[in-house]
């Protein structure tokens, strides 16, 4: 283990971010990914906030979704807002005063975790799209390993929203005896074909812009315009149509700000997605964008023992929190109840909130007011 | 009034579609669009079945929504299906025994009708978006227009589905004395936000395409990629998640079919939005698109009188029937409720039927089983 930003220097990891590299898996030469490829080093960023207890019994593990850094909180180290700024901190749902929580990069995500625009060792050069494929298990399996090379081995809870609670559960799963409880919040046992197809325009588009080069663009020159229009499409997936309406309905933008350009910007919605999704192409790297998609489409409980009631058997948490919210397009209520109620067949406790939340998939990220209430409760029960 | 196919002669009018020229518009020498543009000639393509009666009064008017030209229906002429076969013939919900059944193709449409690649009579060469904006009460002027050149003043009844349910509205309130019923399916007074921001992101998609050229493609080389991807995302709002769930759910493509390509496809629902797409992409013009689109957008019925209401006071049809389908994303079931409810508020008659399709938004062009029904018994009791 080390403990190296420069290492795996990269202007997009966060300044608090710590970065552990784990050499081999399992104490063998290479690490194995999920679905067959194999990485000689892979590097996981982390950061960390509250205070490790004298037997490591007070572990919080957060899994972000595909798009937010380990910064999921304000820290001294960088006080700048986390994503989940609302959630965690001292008094706040996820206590800091009683947890010590650790929130990891995905693997694959190009805030300081290994990532396709990684140097390959055998090239000296980004990997691009000889990166191999990334699958939920191998977020999992990396934030598991990098906690291991920190002392922990068990977890008070794991937790996390959409791709983060795929990989809470994949990490419940695959991890039974070091779970004691399990938070997943907008997630699924595996994506409907609906949320696939939403994903694979996206990362279509992403292909399709001409500065993409096949995912050989300079770090300078990225496909921008593909990230742009896949940004908008995911936002309109992540947000709820209700919400729009309540909040923009069909407001025009004033004429000092239209542009001549035909069929440019007329109403507010979509003012606000172009604002947004400039704001994000400028943070993200679309390689690490186009797999950590696919990964979300290929993860499947199901493939944990034969059916998804026999993975989700697997998970032996004391007891599970499934949370889902009634706008939420991507992965609708009733992926929700088939997660709780296939972990409840096995024997174990879990329970079903439903919130109506009228900010659709992206709820649990900006609804305070539902979403706080629910984790604080489940973790003073714990 | 001339019938001439040479006179606006393209590829893409089907062979049973005549044409009518009209030249200015209520006697005056220009035809003044609803937004401000002039046409000195607007051109309507059209296709008809059955009858007219000799007092010309078993007229039904159709509108089609964007994509489809006036072959509604097979005929000697053109034996094909149309796009609305199993509603419309002898016998069939609308029956051509008893009504003469005209289907106009929309102005701004590349069926025949005039339309951004028609030639612009100052320059020579194809509009391209120096066209004027298309509005949906110019689609309804240019067929009440077309209609009177052909001897008819009155209509039975207007029907039409998605755009075409917008282009029925206006007919209904912009003529009121000449519609004695209405049908209107899956539209609505005003566009939603989200349904805004779906279009919107289609049209950014279109002219993106490097292949665009700002409108000045040449018409073998159309911006096909932005017109795949606008189409895939078309077809996600057509139709709705549970369908593709029950249809395809996580089926994979098998491996002879798939290309190496990275992130290429891999499930059966990727497969279906590419063969679909790539067939849209040969039939429809991405100027077209961009006009007919963005009219679906800025439509209002509240323009007409100053509310949505007060416009809806000004049909004056003997009844009216709006249908809604439950799995509608794009104009959800409270916007059918809206048109009925403010119909019934002016005291005319008007019925609201929800249909449980599973098909979305273009549940009216393939679920005979719900919407035959509904259409015949309304035309039973007028």
């Amino acid at each position: 283990m080390t403990e190296n930003i420069a290492a795996n220097a990269s202007h997009r990891i966060p300044p608090a971010s710590k970065l552990v590299t784990l050499v081999g898996d399992y104490g063998t030469a290479d690490f194995k990914l999920h679905r067959g490829g194999v990485l000689q080093e892979v590097v996981v960023a982390y950061e960390s906030w509250g205070s490790l207890s004298d037997n490591h019994d007070n572990v919080i593990l957060v899994f972000g979704g595909l798009s937010p850094s380990a910064h999921a909180a304000s820290s001294p180290e960088d006080p700048s807002r986390g994503w989940w700024e609302f959630m965690i901190g001292p008094g706040k749902p996820i206590d800091t005063d009683r947890f010590y929580v650790v929130c990891v990069n995905s693997f694959g995500s190009c805030f300081g975790s290994t990532n396709p625009s990684s140097i390959n060792p055998e090239t000296g050069k980004a990997y691009g799209l000889d990166f191999p494929d990334v699958s939920i298990e191998d977020i999992a399996k990396s934030a598991h390993h990098a906690l291991q090379d920190l002392g922990i081995d068990h977890l008070h809870a794991v937790v996390g929203g959409s791709m983060g609670g795929m990989s809470s559960l994949a990490y419940a799963l695959m991890y039974p005896d070091e779970v004691d409880h399990l938070i997943s919040i907008s997630a699924a046992a595996r994506a409907l074909p609906f949320t696939i197809a939403v994903r694979s325009l996206q990362r279509e588009i992403i292909r399709c812009d001409p500065g993409f080069k096949n995912g050989q663009y300079d770090a300078d020159e990225e496909p921008t315009h593909g990230m742009m229009l896949a940004r908008k499409l995911g936002l309109m997936s992540y947000r709820a149509s209700e919400e729009w309406h309540q909040r923009f309905n069909r407001a025009r933008i004033s004429p000092d700000r239209k542009s001549d350009e035909r069929f440019g910007i007329e109403f507010e919605v979509e003012s606000y997605l172009d604002y947004n999704a400039k704001k994000f192409v400028r943070t993200f790297d679309a390689n690490s964008y186009l797999y950590l998609s696919r990964a979300m489409d290929l993860f499947d409980v199901a493939e944990h023992g034969g059916s998804v009631n026999a993975g989700l058997a697997k998970i032996q948490a004391k007891s599970s929190l499934i949370i889902g919210v009634e706008t939420d397009i991507l992965f609708p209520v009733q992926q929700q109840e088939e997660l709780a109620e296939g972990i409840q067949r096995a024997g174990r406790k879990a329970e079903y909130i439903q919130l109506n939340s009228i900010n659709g998939h992206d709820s649990f990220l900006v609804d305070e007011a539902h979403f706080g209430p629910v984790v604080r409760n489940f973790f003073d029960q714990t």
